[in-house]
């Protein structure tokens, strides 16, 4: 039989104890499943963050995959734990939008506000649901519970807005996601936006002080230092330096604007 | 059968080789077992703050579970290497202090000093015991050698003295023991010492130039930015700042105190 | 059956997507392999550093094991995607002498520019080959499929200089080839090559203002914040300070040079 995979991500770093403490709880219930870490540098509380992270992963694991997910700045209060099933995979963490740009992707089949506690640890505190709770859960549905036996249907969750760039003019105007390890300015303008918009004329991209003139393949292309734009691994508009960084070089950061114009004759 | 767990704590880091040596090591000797990482970012030598980590976390773990544990700024000196087995655990690394908070709360078995080099890498270097001792050793007990194979029993090891916190005059002062990723100061005020000292009445929590009247139950209460008291989920008493680093805010460390006063009528 | 081990090392770092994104696709196609991190914290596109902590590392893992690395500057351009099986190992990653110094002690069996795309993502990008095709080929080769259905067999590679210390008037000349996270200095020095050239006179060592004599065996000797020179655990002559940074104490940095000076009447 094929292990169950669940996969971590959270806010909580990887120094102090708290991804360990999930992953024991984990493994005491079902010592059979691989646990595989997302990133646990998600920036502290940064809902955001873990949704853009979490977006461009999730899908990239098999089928029936498990998605625990706890960047939760409100753990013990009054929002709802949830279980999300959807047609490929499971997700567990807390109703605070976390899961808001993988639901744009993925078919909700079914979605259980976690009450039962007969699946939480018998020591629930309200200081760390990522250990009392949500690992528990996690474990339980790797070993077959069905997802209604955790709590009780709802048909309502938290839905961060993905703040889709804005055409204005013949401008396309987005901003600056996510500012990956090496520095490189991921946009939120998604490959099919930005082609609908250019309809293969050449484009201009600027962002902080830096025009580059149409779309690479690779990072490779272009001179050492040279900035240059490119769809990324993704799927969106990404300003690179080749073997530099770019948002330190450009000095453009996330929130910054990215701006397209499409060059007509 | 159910597949045994090793967990790793170390100060290594985790850019260098050093972590991955110890695994390669171990899934020579029992391809089987399932490796957790606890933290190798214990800052440098720091025993205490690697023995607090694995306070925090060893329980979480099913029983019969390898914690192997290399802090060691005293490898290839005279300090023995030494293997613990608890009613509970086991227990493997320096005899340094490192396992001295856990043990206060697991009833030791048996303690063995590892001196048999049949279980230790031919090519053993007076530089690297995690990779040509410990882990071997970890590899072979996981596989099932029994405890008293590997050496001699001993009854004494190095304890690290615990720094209980000290009433006086109406007012229990403690310290800061760990500042996590958020910068919640975790000090070391146990849950059941504040009780009994406040006796239900409320109380007020002093530290740096913070004072916060009453404890909370979750992180998530409070104004953003205000600090709060609460029991964490080490059963410590924590000070916290809603979304925001109490340490950086409150100008507050490691070793610094806390003060609890209990105020009556 | 043994489960498979594949190793992975990058220069990806841990925030970001990228490294799950691999582990996903592997875990895809073969799900019993065990997945093991060397490290993601290679500097960016630091491959001299990458084969570096390889070369330290890959001989602790079982025969059979997979070492997939991934530092890539030149991804999607005209560097070939490489899979080398050696007597005791297979390396997949890119053709840019991230394998150099791995190779100078295995011994070679067989190189494939891995062309069959039947083994990549159908969705293979230009900008993240380790997830479109480095995962793939090692998840398909964890399976069982032979090196040669990946592509045709090349018979050259490129190689990084490994830059040899130089012996001068009796003078040994190195330099510090690599820092670790305690700041130890390790030099390109080898144990072979020290001993040869010192002919069991005593030495002095220097790197900085320091001037060290003799050799240790342990991190342990010396007296606390004495620099001490010692054969390391990667048979490396290193500077280290004991339970000191000696980078930062000594200002000693990856390059400057280290010398040796053996001592006769």
């Amino acid at each position: 039989m094929r292990r169950p995979i669940i996969t971590i991500l959270t806010d909580f770093g990887t120094k102090d104890h708290y991804v360990a403490s999930m992953k024991g709880v984990i493994l005491g219930i079902d010592p059979r499943c691989h646990l595989v870490d997302i990133s646990h540098e998600v920036s502290p509380h940064d809902i955001e963050e873990g949704a853009f992270i979490l977006l461009n992963v999730y899908s990239c694991f098999p089928k029936g995959t498990i998605h625990l997910a706890v960047v939760d700045p409100g753990v013990g209060g009054p929002r709802k734990p949830l279980l999300i099933a959807t047609e490929n995979y499971f997700f567990i963490g807390a109703d605070n939008g976390l899961f808001s740009f993988v639901l744009r992707k993925e078919k909700v089949k079914q979605t259980i506000a976690l009450t039962n506690e007969r699946y939480f640890l018998p020591s629930l505190t309200s200081t760390f649901h990522g250990r009392d709770l949500f690992a528990p859960v996690a474990g339980h549905l790797s070993l077959g519970v069905e997802p209604k036996a955790f709590g009780k249907a709802v048909d309502k969750w938290k839905t961060l807005r993905f703040r889709d760039p804005v055409e204005n003019r013949g401008k396309l105007t987005g901003e600056v996601f996510h500012v990956d390890a090496f520095g490189n300015l991921i946009s939120n303008i998604g490959e099919k936006q930005l082609s609908r918009f250019a309809e293969n004329y050449p484009i201009v991209v600027k962002a902080g002080h830096a025009t580059v003139h149409g779309l690479r393949k690779g990072y490779w292309e272009g001179k050492k230092g040279e900035a240059i734009a490119l769809i990324g691994s993704g799927g969106f508009l990404e300003l690179s330096i080749r073997e530099g960084n770019a948002s330190r070089r450009l000095r453009v950061e996330k929130g910054d604007p990215v701006e397209v114009i499409s060059v007509r004759p």
